[in-house]
C-alpha cells in the first residue's frame, strides 16, 4: 500500500501550478544573458513548452502571460492554441520597467502623464484578460530609487494607492488584482512595495479582490517567510505565490534547490491555513534558467513542489499537535522531520503511473525527442527573452 | 547668527527623549554582564541617574519603567522622587520573558492559565500606569519558538489577539497600548510579532489607542527602516521609538554609532511625515551599556538624536523637491547630503548655553562630581541588572 | 540487502563526533537561562550524561572539557571517571571571556600583565591536557570592540600572534591548538578572529599542529560555508568542526535543526576533502538546549550528523562527476539531491541494531528510566551552566 | 588658518583616484538598461569623459581599462590621446563572463582548451599592459555554478591556482597581477573567489607581485569590511580598492552614498596601516551609474573619497591613542566621531582654490557647457555599455 493515502492522493490530484512563459525564453544577469539552442522565438512556442511540461507532469495546467513580451495581435487565437494543447492561459503580468518613461518610476511617478500611461498598460492588461479568460492581473512594480533624498517616498505611496484603486476599480467578474512585494533590485536603495505590509495596506484599502503575491525570492536575509504565509492567510489576503529559491539576493533558482526545508515548512503553513486547493492561492512558478535547460528546468519545479506538498502532508497531525500541547520540542521536532525526510518519490512514481502519467517526467521529457525537435526546427527569428 | 533659524531652535526645544531605567543597570550578553562601580541598586537611584542626563542635556524628561524590575511598594513616592528631580515617570514595558511559566509562551500560550497569568501581569501594569500618571503601556514580547514544527504559529496569533484585547480594554482615558516587533531573539525560529506588518495588522483590530512600536535594532540585515517609519506614520499607526543601533543582530549600541546616516534618514522621515515634537510618537532609548559608562552613554546618546535631529531640519527643503521633482538623482542627493554633512556641534553648543544648559553637557557631567559621589555613595547592596 | 554498502557502513561505523560538556549544563540568552530538572552539578555528572548519549548511539566517544567550568581537583579521577563510562575526554576549551580583567580583551589586551593572565591561562589549559591525555586545545577569542574608534584592530592582530606563539610553544608531542573563528558576539563591532581568512592567516605562521576550528554558526548571513570546509581541506588546515545549526546570529540549535540541506552539502565537501574519519578533522558539538531536553537533544544531534553522513556517502560520485563534466547542471543536481533525498534512517537503524546498538536511540534512551534517575537523584546542589 | 593642516594638505594633494571606463557608458540592471544623451560610443571618447572629471577635481589621473571592451587597434594611440587630456591610462581589466564558452567557468574550466583561451585572454592583456604601460592586471571572475552538485568546487581552485599561475608568470618588471573577490553574482551557489581568504590564498603561492583586490560591495552583508583592509594591509596583500557602495547586493552606487560612515572607517584603516599614497595600494571607483548622470557621478565619487580621507586625516591620533589606552570608551569614540562629523567641505573648497582647481567641481562642470557639446556632438553609433 503506498504511503500516499487516498487522502493525501486526492490532495495531490488537484494541485495545479502555472509555468511563466518567460521561463522559457532566455535569461540572465546584467553580466550576461546566455542562449541556448530551441529557445522560443514567440509565446506560441512558449505555451507549447509549457504544454510540454503540464504532458509529462500533470502538474502544470495553465500558464502566465507577460505583457508586452507575450503580446500578440489575437489572443483569442492564442488561447485556442493553448487549449489544443491542453493548457488554460493564467494570470498576466503588467510590466512597467523597460519603457523610457518609467526611469524614474510608473504607477507611482510624479508626473500625472506618466502615472496615467502606466495605469492605462495596467487596463490594457485587463482587456488582455477580458480576451484570455484570465482571473488574474500580477502587478510587479519596478520602482523606486537609488539613492536617499533621490525622491519622495511617502509622496509616492500616496500615488500609488491612487493608481491601483483606478486599475481595480477597471476589474469585473471574480477579475482579481495582486500586488507582489520586493525587497531590492532593480532599485538599490528603496522599492515601492517592499514588504508584505506595505502590499498589504495597499490591497487592503482597494476590496476583497486585491490581493498579495509573496514571491519567495522577495525577503531580506534571514526572513521567516513561511510565518508570512501563515500570516497572509490569517489575514485572508495570499493571493499567490510566485515560486523560486534563492541562496543571496533575488536568484530566481529552482523553487526547492537553494533550501528544501524552507519550502516544506512553507508547504506546511499553507496547509495548515488552508491555502492547498484553495482557488484564492494560486502557485505560480517565477524562476529563470540562466544556464540549465529550460524545459526539464520547469518539469524539475513542478515536480519539487509536488514531492515537497506530499512530504508536508505526510504530517502525522494528530501527533504533532500532542506533542505541540505539551511543550514536547524534541517530540514536536521529531514528527516534523519525519515527514521531511520520508522518502516520498517512489510512491509519487507509481501514483502518476496509476494515473496514466510518466512516473518518470524528467526522463519521459529526455526521451520524448521535444527539445530535438525544437532544436531542429526553431533556427532563425530572435530568441526570446526578457525584451520580448 | 546661527545656522540653525529660529524655527528649528523651536522645533528642538520641543524634543525630549525618554530614557529607559535599565540602562542604568547592568547589562551584556549570554557570555557576560560586566559591573561597574556606581551602578544604582534601585528603581530611585536609576531615577536620579536619568534625572542627571535631564539635567546636563535638557533633553530626557521622562523616565521608563520596567515591571518587574522597577517595581516599588509605593508608586507615588517614586513619581515624587522623580518630579522633585524634575523628570517625569514614563511608559511602563511589561516583562513576560523571566518566568518560568513563560518559557513556552505568555500571552500566545496554549494554556489558559498561563495566558490569563500574562494578561493579569499587564494589567497589574495598568495599575502602575494609573498610579505614575504614564500614558503608554510597551509590550514586547520575547515569545515564540527555536525549532520548526515546535507550535503552531497560526493559533497562536489568534490567542494573542485575544490576550491583546482584554489587556487594551482595560485602558481607560489617554493611555495607550503600543506593539513593539522584532525579528528574532531570544527566540530563534519564529517570533510571535516578528515584524512591522503583523504589529501593525494585530493592533489595528484593537483601536485608535493601540500602536507600533518600532525599535531601530529589530529588523532582518539591509531592512530599509526609514521606509517603515514613513509608512506607518502614513497609516497613523506610529506610536514610539525605540532607538540604538545595530552593526548585526539587536546590539543595542548607542543610537546613532554604528550607522548615522541611517539615523538622519530615520529623523528626515519623521519630520516628513509629521512625526516631530508630535505627541503621538514617543521617541524612547532602549539600549544596553554593556562596557561604557551607562550616564555619559546616554547623554552621548540623546545629543545624537539631538544633532541629527537638527541636521534633518537643516534641509532645504523647497530645493530638494524641486531637484525629486526634476528627477535630478545628484542634484537632490546634493541636497540631501549637504544638511548631513554640516557641522551643527558649535551652533547646538551656542544654544545650549543660551538656554542656561551646559554647552559641552558630556564635559559638565565629568566636571560635576556625580559620577565620583555615585561611586563612594553606592556601595553593598546589589547592583540592578535585567534581574531586578 | 542495505541501501548502505559494506564500504559505507566501514565508514560510518568510524565516525566518532565529541560532544561538549557544558550542552548538558543551563544555558540560556542574554534574557533568560531555564533550568531543567536534573541537570548535573558538576563535570563527573555531565561526562555520566555525555556517556549515555554515547551509550545509546556509539557516536560519541569522547567529552570535551571547557577550563574553567570543568576544572576539578584531580583529572586524573575525572579521566578514570570517563573511561570507566566507555568515553576519553577530548578537546580542552580556554575560557577567557568571563574574568572582569577581560572586559577589552584577553590575549590581545594592550596591558602585558593582562595578556600575559590570559597566556598563562592557556597555559594552565594545557596541563590539563597533559592530565586528561587530551590533544587538542581549542581557543574561542570573546574579545573585540563595541565602537568603531575604541581600539586599535591592527596592534591587536599583532599581539593576537605573540600570544599564540607563546602559548603553540608550549604544546608537546601531537598536540594541537586549534583557533576558531566568529563574526560577532559578545562583541558588536568589530571581533579580533572574524572569519576564517584571520584565523588561517593567523595559526599558519604557527606550524604544522596549529589549524582552523570551524564553527558552522559563525558567519555573516548567506556565508556559502562548504566552500570554506573545502577551502581549510585543501589548505591543510581544518582542525576540528563545531557543529550547531541557525536560522539568525549565533543560535546554537541542534546541527542540521535549521538547514538540513545546508549540513548535507558541508558533509558532501568533508568527503570530497578527504576530511571524513581522518584524525586530523575532529568532530565536536557546540550547542545550547535552551528549551529542549538536553541529552535528547544530544543524542539528537550525533543521530542528525550520521544520517547526513550517510545521505553524503550515498552519491553515486562516477554519476555525479559525469554530469559535472558535461556541464549537465541538472543531471548532476539530480545525482546531488537523489542522496539527500533517500531515506536513510530504515537502513541505519538495522544496521546500528546489527551492531549491538538501539535501533532507535531516541526512544532507548527515553525506555532506560535514565532521565528519571538523574532527576531523582540530582536535588539540591548548584546546576551546572556557563559560569560553572 | 584652514583646519587642514599643511601635513594633511600635502597627503590630500598626493591622492589619485582610478577612473573605470565603463563608468561612461550605459549600465543597468537584468530589467533594463537606461541610456542617457552624450554617452560615449568608443574608448576615445570615454577617456575624453574622464579626463573631463579630472580637470575639474584634480584626483583622477588615470583611466582603467577594460578588454575587450575598450580594445582599441592602436593603444599607442589610446594613450597619447590620454596624455594629451591629462590623464595616464591604468589598470587593465580582463573579461572573461561574455564568451558562449565561458559559461560554465573560464580559469577554472574543466575543458583544457576553454581554460587555455581565458588565460590566452589575459595574457593578451599583459600585451595590452605593455603597450599602455599599465601597471596593473586585475582579474575579476564571474564563474562560479548556481546549484550545488553542479561542479566540484575544489577542483577548481586547483585549476584556478594552475591558471593564476601561467599568468603571473608571464608579467614582466614592476607589473602586477590583483585578484578581486565577490560573494555572489552572477553566479547564485558558488563563486570560485569568494571572499579574502580565498583570494589571499591563491595570491600567496604566487609571488610578491600578486595582490589582492578589494571591492567594497563584495561582501556578506554585516562584514566589517575596514578589518579586512587592516588585515590585508597587514598581510602586505592590500592591492587595490574597487571604491562603491551598496545598500543590499553589489548595487555599484557612488562611493560614500550608503553609508558614509563605513567610508570613513574604511579611509581610517587605510591610514592606520600605511596604505595612503603608497604606490601598492591602489584606489580605484568601480561603480554603475544607472540613473544619474555619468561625468557628475564620477566627479561627486572622487570628492566623496577626498572629503572622507580628510575627514580620517583630521583624528586627533594621539587623543585616540591615549583613550584607546586608557579603555575610555566613550572618549575614544568621540575623538573618532570629532573627525567624522567635521564638515572639512569649506576648507577643502579654499585649498582646491589655492591650487588652481574649482573650488566647487560639480559647479565647475554644469557651468563648462561639457555635457551640452557631448549631447550635441555624439549623435549617432551605438553607446558604449557593457558589451562594448
Amino acid at each position: 500500500m503506498s504511503i500516499l493515502s487516498a487522502d493525501i492522493q486526492s490532495q495531490l490530484a488537484g494541485q495545479g501550478i502555472e509555468l511563466p512563459s518567460w521561463a522559457f525564453g532566455n535569461s540572465g544577469t546584467r553580466f550576461r544573458v546566455w542562449t541556448t539552442e530551441g529557445t522560443p522565438r514567440d509565446p506560441f512556442e512558449k505555451i507549447a513548452d509549457a504544454a510540454e511540461v503540464n504532458r509529462v507532469t500533470g502538474l502544470a495546467p495553465s500558464v502566465a502571460l507577460h505583457i508586452p513580451w507575450d503580446k500578440v495581435d489575437d489572443f483569442g487565437a492564442l488561447r485556442r492554441h493553448a487549449e489544443d494543447l491542453g493548457v488554460a492561459l493564467g494570470t498576466i503580468n503588467s510590466n512597467t520597467f523597460q519603457d523610457e518613461d518609467y526611469k524614474f518610476g510608473a504607477l507611482t511617478h510624479e508626473d500625472d502623464r506618466i502615472r496615467r500611461k502606466a495605469v492605462d498598460h495596467h487596463l490594457e492588461c485587463i482587456d488582455v484578460m477580458d480576451a484570455t479568460g484570465s482571473r488574474d492581473l500580477k502587478i510587479w512594480l519596478a520602482e523606486g530609487s537609488n539613492y536617499p533624498g533621490q525622491t519622495d517616498m511617502r509622496a509616492r505611496q500616496d500615488r500609488l494607492n491612487d493608481s491601483l484603486r483606478t486599475i481595480y476599480e477597471r476589474l469585473t467578474g471574480d477579475q482579481r488584482l495582486v500586488l507582489e512585494y520586493k525587497f531590492f533590485e532593480p532599485s538599490f536603495y528603496h522599492t515601492d512595495v517592499p514588504d508584505w505590509g506595505t502590499s498589504y495596506a495597499q490591497v487592503a484599502t482597494l476590496g476583497d479582490r486585491a490581493m498579495v503575491c509573496l514571491d519567495t525570492g522577495h525577503h531580506a536575509p534571514g526572513t521567516n517567510i513561511e510565518f508570512i504565509v501563515m500570516q497572509l492567510l490569517r489575514l485572508g489576503k495570499l493571493g499567490s505565490f510566485d515560486f523560486n529559491s534563492r541562496f543571496y539576493a533575488d536568484d530566481d533558482l529552482i523553487v526547492g534547490a537553494a533550501d528544501p526545508f524552507q519550502l516544506f515548512r512553507i508547504l506546511v503553513e499553507v496547509i495548515r491555513g488552508g491555502g492547498l486547493n484553495n482557488p484564492d492561492v494560486a502557485f505560480m512558478l517565477d524562476q529563470c534558467h540562466n544556464i540549465e535547460a529550460k524545459i526539464p528546468g520547469q518539469i524539475r519545479s513542478v515536480l519539487n513542489v509536488q514531492e515537497m506538498t506530499a512530504r508536508a502532508l505526510l504530517i502525522d497531525q494528530p501527533a504533532l499537535q500532542a506533542a505541540q500541547s505539551a511543550n514536547d520540542v524534541l517530540g514536536a521536532q521529531a514528527v516534523f522531520m519525519d515527514a521531511f525526510y520520508t522518502d516520498v518519490r517512489p510512491a509519487l512514481a507509481e501514483w502518476r503511473a496509476s494515473r496514466g502519467l510518466p512516473d518518470d517526467p524528467m526522463a519521459a521529457y529526455a526521451a520524448s525527442g521535444y527539445q530535438q525537435k525544437i532544436e531542429a526546427e526553431r533556427v532563425g527569428g530572435t530568441q526570446a527573452g526578457w525584451g520580448a
